[in-house]
């Protein structure tokens, strides 16, 4: 194998680092797309105030996508070389993290027009939490028994990170549960999650220790 | 003959492969588009469920084209440089890749209205094998009198690559057959492949023997 | 400067190229976008066929699109480096490549809907004028006097690639021409131009050269 | 460290930019979706003609991020290595850098239909404005105290690009008062700051100094 982790028959990591840094940059970049254009221009300063929901979910998805990007970095780096089953357990969280836009412009809709807020709180909530557990089994399948560590990675934050990649699904479907008491403070809970991960599990640990 | 495989009278493999894979990331992020957004907001959890159908062809296409990326670059692992011979069969084969997401979203709405689904399932099975024979004819340019191949791949498997190559633009013949008889199994039928072209035919047979 | 043509007080050539190619993958895979979604599903089959009109301009612009992208791959490979002036030409050039699936949409839409046809063709026609003068202003601010050229370029061919550019643009002004007579002939046109640039102007000549 | 900037516990510096670039390269190619297609055929010149207002809204915007992407480059030119605190405001730039279509369709739609024009103008020169100070917010975490930079940009120069950055956030707060007085003065204005833009403030007094 090659120093950089790329031989005919494996899939090479720099080359589905870059594939998948497409997708995130353009899923976070088609959230624009999410935000209803005005429907009447004669009533516009009005019209673009009530859109708020919209830019607040677009605000929310934009860091919480720019901070899975981020994670995907540090685990990429983590990571010595990619094997077929990494590839696919990558695949399916493009999936979900190319799905975003969706449900994103269903909340701000929701929320904007007054109706279904809760069944749009709930289905957002849902697709971070199905993401999450795409997190959990990406990081499982290459931290388990170090399959695909490269030597960096001390034993014990393998062990810190696995702990908090699991728990972070976890916390997703507390989400679900707050979307049914209060739209709103879900979308909130959301950003705030995002930001919490803005000092993500692993680098955070690893920052602390090297610092110490 | 630079070792990268640029000159300044041919193709550079390097930037042909990014664009490629610029190609096959929008593309699948695009897929997200092709389901409807909600048009009633006080029945949005029925409609959300209605929208099964666009979300099963949202996860076979995103599948299929993943895949996809997966065989253009072992395909490319394999090749030592590009010609304009390849350059154009590559550029078509991007072009019936790009167009995926039409079809995708036709055979979604189609059968989430329950109208025109057979014509759906039909164009959707066209397009797919349309995609096969410029798979084909990318292969059997590069391959054929190991015009483009670098040394890696043993001359018994690049055979035994064309027969599977070729074989593939049969089966998805019979996805049309398929689409006349039952649209839903007709997608189905499509996720399938998709999951059997995962083990895909020139790296599986390549690790078969290595392991050996 | 570094070897990669990199200062700090220059545009990066790699970094410009990456871009570059970027907007070129982004704007021919938009194209699908192009195609109108079917308004009625319970007459699907007609729908579809009657939409070959913007399935040919999406072949064409496709093509266009593709065949511009080797265009620019050759003329930085001719480039040793890129000043300001190279840069604002061809952010000017993007900004008439990144506009053609607007005209293409448009062209599509005329011939399906049987109105407006031969404006439509016109517009597509003046967008492609317009795109031509940018690439001729691109390459003559970088191969006048040589200025950015490398050495890999012979003499004799800067000035036989000047002369086929700046006809390019009049081949264009052609097809205007052709726009008011016949809109059919005039896709048929721009399709038939982008196959002769396939044998695009420099390396055609180079290859030519080589051989012989 | 290693020479490329990249450590498992920092964010890497190449790829960041090139996940930035992909966003730049993105929302200048999405700005070609803000201009509304024609809705009657059968009076297509002059539904064309009309809709100048969104053609100079896509031009200007198209320069403005063409002319960001540059500046973002130099930025990056004289940054050595980048930390999460420059991850995160390069994160909130790319939220009002992907933003940009969205005005910008406003903005040319305002004007075209002839309603809410004023606030079009002023939504259009908030968001710039915004934008502006994220970028001086980027500037002054990388700069500060030499912060983040490398050796190559002079002490005097980042005192006075500093004081360049600040100040074009004033210069946007400008245009905020100018869309109140007449919203195509505004549009203007905007493009006459991207072409003054054009002679970034970094760059340019560089290419002074090394000049004289």
């Amino acid at each position: 194998m090659s120093s950089d982790g790329e031989t005919s028959t494996t899939v090479s990591k720099g080359r589905l680092e870059a594939f998948s840094d497409g997708v995130f940059a353009i899923a976070i970049t088609l959230l624009v797309l999410t935000i209803a254009q005005p429907s009447n221009y004669s009533k516009l300063t009005r019209q673009l105030l009530e859109r708020w929901p919209s830019l607040a979910a677009y605000v929310v998805s934009f860091l919480v996508l720019g901070i899975m990007w981020l994670n995907h970095h540090t685990i990429f780096a983590h990571v010595q070389r990619v094997d077929h089953g990494f590839f696919y357990r990558n695949l399916l969280l493009l999936m979900t993290v190319a799905f975003i836009p969706y449900p994103t412009e269903v909340f701000g809709e929701a929320l904007r027009t007054g109706a279904g807020e809760r069944t749009a709180a709930v289905f957002y909530s849902i697709v971070m939490t199905i993401n999450g557990l795409a997190w959990s089994a990406l990081w499982l399948h290459a931290s388990t028994g170090r399959r695909l560590l490269n030597d960096e990675l001390p034993e014990e934050q393998r062990r810190s990170s696995t702990v908090l990649f699991v728990a972070g699904s976890g916390v997703y479907l507390v989400s679900i549960g707050i979307a049914f008491i209060n739209p709103y403070v879900c979308l909130a809970f959301h950003g705030a999650l995002a930001l919490y991960y803005a000092f993500d599990p692993i680098s955070r640990r690893l920052e602390h220790n090297r610092s110490a």
